[in-house]
């Protein structure tokens, strides 16, 4: 077992090996913007899927949708970056409303961005396994398989702790970007000589007639609030800010700049392209990879643009690998998780949080059989939340600080608040029956469980503290009772007497039997070894050794005047683990029982078999 | 839990309720025939099913091997006659080898009874549902589901107790005798009426040039192979001589005559009228259905037809679950197998057997998908062999004592033996590649498996076993020295700590620490409450506590000078079991280590939490 955990996750590491690399910008780039960039790969198919519902000939809507979400992009940016020189030593909404806006929002928060955490993996690993369908549709029956064992590979390289190799992530974030603006410039020249021939406004206007109907325009709101799944992600930068080289903040800012426009770019070029090849929603081939064929043909670019889509997309899902363990140990920190949350393992990393992760991921994925669309309704109600908290725990601690509190910055970030607040309600009502209910469900639930972990740790506090003056006024405790609980006369009884005799004057033998006859012989073998040590002996009807045992030990304890009692538990230890198979397993039922219900000492000593 | 456990098998009752029924003859009969009669349910179509080898042409020879069959089950009820004269205090073929041929026979002879119970149940309730779902075809896509449920079913009663109630047996056995009589008085008339119109010796004329290669002898061989399946459980009465009222041996003798001749009746009539009718074995609808549907029609009659049938199978296998728990803790008893399959549970009935039997026979319908002709080339081995050792058993029994060493009880007994001596080679020959050599290896396995298990009781005993002189030479132990293991100053370490004051003036207190600036403030208030006991702070750069502890054990053991040492652990108990995952179980994985490892005494003093 032992070997095996080493053989998978590596040697164990100190703790003082724990250091942090400064980032250059263009690796920084690569390291953080990875979930952000590789959303195009999904957010256009998204728009049109909702907008099908209405048909092909809204279509053309996908376009002023895109640009709604540039706008909201822009005012993001803007706010997000101010918010860089605000606050440069980084921190999520969850520190942040901490700091700022008291316990419950920054509660509402965590519990926002880890489901955001486990829903960027969960999409992700769908979205690449689609990349990899769609290239190879033979593989399509194993896709909910591949994307399992993709969280399980990413599972196994982050307990070894590759978080700290930035260089890893920047040939994949490269080579997307460079992918994508080659598929664009290409396919633009193909749209600029072929000419539009997808969906246009002609054949929007024919389809005018629908968008009377109130149904209609909450149709338009749900494309856009799919759409903006192409906004995962954008804040990582401001969190990361203590990464970059000095002058960090200003290296932070332009890396946020170049981000948004790559962003913006990519995705309004992709959804350009959607729009004028005249690209359908196919059940088993991503819009992405529809382009892709019609740009590339079935050429070796075709099959390539897929893999690296695909690498994007599971690094996009790696770095919640990254955020997941450490928000969680954050809040472990602050005794609102579990404190094993907060420990490192042997490689440094939070072990259990990216074990935790992975299994909700696993989860998600399998219930929602893989399909990236399914889960995306869930998906950006968390993050949007989170925008809206982080922003405005901002805007508080820069309203508080007079020097910072310039008209600006406050504008901007006030602004990005409140799109992003909108942005956050016109998601739950649009998606609120495709899913996002169960994300206002789980918030709550989280917070709740938040709380009511938080109340044990500060109830087992007080209790265990120890109070200096009514401790010393204790008396000193009188030797022990001594009860050995056996079962005939052996070696490893002989070793428990020994051992009693060396800590207590007042020592029973207790045993329990099952037929009244044998009691006789018992006792006759017990007086010849020990002649001055008293021995109890209980028949027991029912053939249970447990109930007459705690009967008698409550007995004792009535009588002990203030003693304490001491059960010195004789056990022999097999050699083999098999061997436990051919003995009762009395001894062990009996210690779990005693010590869930009796403060007394429950001693055990152990007798190793040599074969 | 406990209270489920309660609904399910009932209140616990006392060793003293053990009693034993005595049984009067048609009582007895219904109790110790259901598994030999029953088989008549299945062993024509087993003999028809090798036939259909060589084509239908050929199935008139199922004559001739019937015929074969009841000579076989002449000569074996005259053996078992005298043995039940001879050998009046039961006991199965186990008992009878290992009191007159040694261990090694009596082991061969136990493996292959339990082999024998766990396939009775398999192949019995395989049978019973393939009665059901040949009347409600629609039942058969959940035929190993019903299957499985009737084994959980019969386990839940038999962990209740039902062995003692004979009349339960009673009118499901006489039932099925009774509709089997009718059906062949019935079917009889019809044939004599409407003429053998089946497969008759003209038509095999046509085959007879099959004969003349030796792989069509081979599958004569295999067909009476399978057929003996019907002679299953003929020995039942020989074992259970003393459940008889007396005069018991007369009685049984009586009975056992009786159950021959009913069964041979009904085996004969049942493979006349398939032959008579010319029924061909189908995939889903059994041969003796196949009978009923022919001779009742789809009337009222064919459905309890099928019914009884089923009934009287899930019966037999019901004596499995009498037989195999008994065997089990005889062979316990004897230290061949775990202690805990002689040990009575709340119902006074061998419940780790009954559950042992219940998972191997669902283990053999889930692997043989519930199909009754998969599961019979493996059952007649184990059946017949047991036959042949128990018979010799008394022949070298009755041999020893002259006065009941007559020629014709000799003379009967060896011919009773060698017959079925002769019968297993032809089963393992015949039927070898259809699954036989699966018993062939097993047998040897388990007995392997029980000396291994004798071999460590035997070690035990002589590793535990106190040598009163050696003893009374051991001086007096000195104080022990106590190490408590501390991560911070709490009531829960105070409170070991005044125990600890109790049984020595030797204490320690150790801390493992994970970055070495803890160790100045730790330091500091453990020297405020406790400034006579020193305090060992070990750092630990992995970030374990085990290894650390171990080696300090390791090291206090080696200046010991013959103190014993004791680990006191201070452990405090949440009150909800969902706490448990809020603390890190540290405590339990370093006692399960020490335990393990080391022979020192392992204290645990519980501090209960009242929140």
């Amino acid at each position: 077992m032992a070997s095996l955990k080493r053989w998978i996750i590596g040697s164990p590491m100190e703790t003082k090996q724990l250091k942090h690399e400064k980032l250059p910008k263009w690796k920084a780039l690569a390291v953080f913007s990875s979930d952000a960039l590789s959303s195009v790969a999904y957010a256009t198919e998204e728009i049109l899927l909702v907008l099908m519902l209405l048909g092909t000939s809204v279509f053309f809507y996908s376009l002023p949708i895109a640009i709604a979400i540039l706008v909201l992009l822009l005012l993001v940016t803007l706010s997000y970056r101010q918010i860089i020189y605000a606050f440069p030593s980084g921190g999520g909404a969850y520190v942040v409303a901490r700091d700022h806006l008291g316990t419950a929002t920054s509660l509402v928060a965590g519990a926002a961005l880890m489901i955001d955490y486990i829903l960027t993996v969960a999409v992700s690993i769908s979205s690449g396994v689609a990349a990899l369908t769609s290239a190879f549709p033979s593989l399509l029956p194993w896709k909910v398989q591949i994307g399992v064992a993709l969280v399980l590979l990413l599972m196994i390289l982050n307990l070894r702790g590759i978080t700290e190799s930035a260089t890893v992530f920047a040939y994949p974030t490269y080579l997307f970007i460079i992918s994508v603006l080659v598929l664009i410039a290409a396919g633009g020249w193909q749209l600029w000589h072929e000419g539009w021939h997808g969906f246009n406004y002609k054949e929007h206007a024919s389809a005018e007639h629908l968008f009377a109907s109130g149904y209609s325009v909450f149709i338009l709101l749900r494309a856009f609030a799919s759409g903006c799944s192409a906004m995962t992600g954008v804040e990582a930068i401001s969190n990361g800010v203590p990464s970059f080289r000095p002058n960090s903040s200003k290296n932070a800012a332009i890396t946020m700049g170049w981000m948004s426009a790559l962003l913006g770019t990519m995705f309004l070029g992709i959804t350009i392209l959607a729009a004028g090849f005249g690209v359908t929603p196919l059940e088993h081939k991503t819009v992405i990879s529809q382009i892709g064929h019609h740009v590339f043909g079935d050429s070796i670019f075709f099959y390539l643009f897929q893999m690296v889509t695909m690498l994007i997309l599971v690094l996009a899902a790696n770095t919640s690998f990254a955020g997941f363990p450490q928000l969680a140990s954050i809040i472990a920190n602050d005794r609102f998780l579990p404190r094993r949350l907060a420990a490192r393992g042997d490689r440094l990393v939070f072990s259990n949080g990216i074990i935790l992760l992975s299994i909700f991921a696993i989860v998600l994925i399998i219930t929602f059989h893989g399909e990236t669309h399914s889960l995306i309704p869930l998906y950006a109600v968390g993050v949007f939340l989170s925008f809206t908290i982080g922003q405005s725990g901002m805007l508080k601690k820069i309203w508080k600080d007079k020097e910072m509190r310039k008209p600006t910055t406050m504008l901007t970030i006030a602004a990005g608040t409140i799109v992003t607040g909108l942005v956050t309600i016109i998601t739950v009502v649009a998606k609120f029956t495709q899913g996002a209910w169960l994300v206002i469900v789980a918030i709550p639930l989280l917070v709740w469980m938040f709380y009511r972990i938080h109340d044990h740790y500060e109830k087992l506090g007080e209790q265990l503290k120890l109070d200096e003056q009514e401790w010393m006024l204790r008396e000193k405790m009188l030797k022990p009772k001594v009860i050995i609980p056996i079962s005939g006369v052996s070696k490893v009884v002989a070793q428990s007497v020994q051992y009693a005799r060396s800590i207590s004057n007042d020592i029973t033998a207790v045993s329990v039997i099952f037929h009244e006859e044998e009691e006789q012989k018992l006792r006759a073998k017990w007086e010849k070894f020990y002649p001055d040590i008293p021995l109890q002996v209980i028949y027991s009807p029912y053939r249970t050794i447990l109930w007459p045992i705690l009967d008698y030990i409550n007995e004792v304890e009535k009588q002990a005047n203030g003693s304490p009692v001491t059960i010195l538990m004789p056990q022999f230890i097999v050699k083999k683990w098999w061997h436990t198979l051919l003995h009762n397993q009395t001894a062990i039922v009996l210690r779990f029982f005693l010590i869930m219900k009796k403060d007394i000492v429950i001693a055990t000593l152990p007798y190793h078999l040599r074969e």
